[in-house]
């Protein structure tokens, strides 16, 4: 059974994406601790982070960057905070959180209950600044 | 006056030192959530990961998965989660935790008190698993 994120790479489930390459894809965290929190992962299904070869360990990180920094321009925050926790869903994933203080980086703080609107409004703020940034990597 | 960090770096401060190359550095949190709790530091003093030119950063991710590795093998745990907040000592530094739950990776839960011996002993531990990994790296 492919994992939930490949069902979204496979576009077999919906997601509010917001970058994509050949080889990764970042779309917006369906439980968000903050607003523009979004999720940055390999196409390739590989569980632990630590486990993916190199170059593919390498290129996740600079494309996190590029959504990173975006997400720093479109939502009011003080940092992206980056986290991989490796116990959810057994795909490797860095959360990209933008955050205010400490206190928002916590996974069992209650989620945001957000409407499609706006995490459709999310995603496009973010897209607006990677198309700014990196014209070739926002999703359309 | 250079960071927290950069004292550490030069030998102005104490630290469990864990890891070392010419341009990183990983050393015990003094203040760990879990035992073995790890900040991997470019040497260079930058405040925000975001802003580290591109192969310091790059550098880090993979002096950070060593690192991760070695922490994996010397700490029962389920995995070593990473993070990077960017509102504490302003000198990049992603943090290696390892954990069993969910609830373990939570900046405002109490920090472990140990005694100068267990975090020796800890150190020592990882830095035994990175002789083994990569020789050239583990700190003496």
């Amino acid at each position: 059974m492919p994992s939930v994120f490949t069902q979204i790479v496979e576009g077999k489930l919906p997601a509010y994406r917001v970058a994509e390459t050949e080889e990764y894809l970042a779309f917006l965290d369906i439980r968000p601790l903050t607003r523009g929190h979004t999720l940055a992962i390999p196409k390739k299904e590989v569980d632990y982070l630590l486990d993916l070869e190199e170059p593919l360990y390498v290129g996740l990180w600079l494309f996190a960057r590029e959504v990173a920094r975006a997400i720093q321009a479109a939502i009011p925050c003080e940092r992206v905070a980056f986290a991989v926790v490796g116990l959810e869903v057994p795909h490797a994933h860095i959360h990209l959180i933008p955050i205010r203080s400490m206190a928002d980086l916590n996974f069992q703080n209650p989620r945001l209950q957000l409407s499609p609107e706006e995490f459709q409004a999310t995603a496009a703020a973010i897209q607006a600044k990677l198309r700014e940034f990196h014209p070739q990597k926002a999703s359309s």
